[in-house]
């Protein structure tokens, strides 16, 4: 069990206890089948749809199996947490579950959606500048000055056991259906999700590969496995997945990456685009750019995948603004 | 059991046969929750999405478990059916599955997603005026030219008993839940769906009140209960739900109804279309106009359905073209 969730790796009890914290809290996602991706791909995909999730994205699960485990004494003084914005979500309904005060860093060209529901959920954002200024500095002088818990989006094993639950539903559903995956595909950015998805596999279905998805541009999971250490992105943003824009992969979720996963795939803009206008089209689904990104990778290595038996996709959100949502359903869909 | 589907009512029986049949064809669709959709009505509301169905909605549970009784001596000469659009998806998907030619007579207006899909499953697509042709004449006239057998839309047992097939998961799902629904409501057109749903109920869940969605100026069915007798609707189209506007209820649909409906209500254009808006921004479901038409008379009419307990909405379609839904989802959801 994780007795410093700052420098532990979870395993396959910490994961089921989390998703014992979880029920009646988080919604234990299905797993869906569509005849028309599985006629594109040419193998039977299975779909964790985690755009249905409470507040729209897996992110609710890590941070409430997180920040219900705040001390009673440390929480009146709130918590406070810097994300892109679905991270944002999973903390402000968390916290706002609990009675907690939320802070969250953001920055300013964050989807207006997410701004928007984070605040709606409660919390108090403050906005910041991605290139002028740092989230960490900022989120480090709110704790300091508060004494606020800081929240972390990846590099937390209780944040890593919460998503897992993920992986937890997705391998149990699968044994109750008779159903092996040969391949799994989970996008990744501080690899929260994907090392969580990826330790319940270890346990439950060792036999699937792992497989990371990754923007083009923002492929530091991919580069960091090829060279056994941890490589950073360039900087700027190349990429309209903005859920998936961290500099590096988190520090303990890389140790789980080295050990379990087989590789990774990215993705062009126009890439997410079309699976975003194919979740649309044919699953009947709202996904974000860097939700809809394993789907990009499935639809453009489909010989890859559909060697290796049925295959399992992770949908990790769905929070996009109309805009961008109209930009990508105006495309045919790939065939 | 039935034995003469144009004439007989279904059974829980019959639709407990038609399970076994969809088996390994259709999808199992979820119960789902969304804390945004709770924190509006002020009850917990349970969405059946419909829209996740094989096919986009949930005429292919009618269409497989009508099609797949076809004598092996019939099957040779084909399937026929008239359809503003969904129904044909699954009269399409179904008979290629099969192997069987299909036939579908399609308003000229119908969406275009919808023509494309049909045509994508392999039917030959017969396009007609709404104004000045009888979609019914046409189709009688393949059959007689062809001898195929035509799959109507409703007034079949068979067909009503395979759409029962969602009420038969809804109510066994939630008694796993634990879940007892104070009311459900579902779109309704020809009655189909509808019917086939309170069948179920009125086995699993007789005190669970059973409520139709309509669109305003196709109310027909509202109307038929409210005169104990079956009324149409004026001539002409004053709804954007393209699926929901059948003239007036099936002849043995209509007899559920009378037997098993509380009444309804019905919602206009930008009722649907807010609806479409809330389900993208929140519920993160791809829901067509007619498939919202439930979430739409929730929403309107909050204060009577919260009064009731917990809900259940079956959202019954998502064949929807891009333009249809970017238009919706410019629109500010209803808070």
């Amino acid at each position: 069990m994780i007795t410093d969730p700052l420098a532990d790796l979870p395993t396959l009890e910490d994961i089921e206890d989390a998703a014992a914290r979880l029920q009646g809290i988080t919604v234990h996602t299905p797993l869906l089948r569509n005849e028309a991706l599985d006629a594109v791909v040419g193998a039977p995909v299975w779909i964790k749809p985690e755009t249905l999730q409470r507040t729209g994205s897996f992110k609710m699960r890590g941070a409430w199996n997180r920040i219900s485990r705040i001390l009673e004494a440390d929480r009146p003084r709130g918590v406070v947490a810097f994300s892109s914005g679905n991270h944002a979500q999973g903390v402000a309904e968390s916290a706002n579950i609990l009675g907690l005060k939320a802070t969250i860093v953001m920055p300013a060209d964050a989807p207006r959606a997410k701004i928007e529901a984070a605040r709606g959920r409660g919390a108090t954002v403050r906005l910041y500048d991605r290139v002028k200024e740092s989230r960490e500095g900022i989120a480090a002088e709110i704790a300091a000055q508060t004494g606020a818990t800081t929240i972390r989006p990846f590099d937390d094993a209780w944040i890593m056991a919460g998503q897992g639950t993920a992986g937890l539903e997705a391998a149990t559903d699968a044994k109750r259906k008779g159903v092996a995956f040969g391949s799994l595909i989970c996008n990744a950015s501080g690899g929260g999700l994907l090392s969580g998805i990826a330790t319940a596999f270890e346990a439950l279905s060792p036999e699937t590969e792992v497989w990371a998805a990754e923007p083009a541009g923002h492929d530091d999971t991919i580069r960091s496995l090829a060279a056994g250490r941890i490589v950073s992105n360039d900087p700027g943003y190349r990429s309209i997945a903005d859920a998936l824009l961290t500099p590096e992969p988190g520090v303990l979720p890389f140790e789980v990456h080295k050990r379990r996963l087989k590789g990774g795939f990215a993705a062009t803009n126009d890439e997410l685009l079309d699976a975003m206008s194919f979740a649309f089209h044919h699953l009947k689904l709202v996904v974000e750019p860097g939700g809809a990104c394993s789907l990009a990778v499935l639809l453009n290595n489909r010989a890859h995948f559909a060697a290796r038996g049925p295959v399992l996709i992770i949908l990790s959100g769905g929070n996009v603004d109309a805009d961008m949502f109209t930009q990508a359903i105006r495309r045919t869909p790939p065939a």
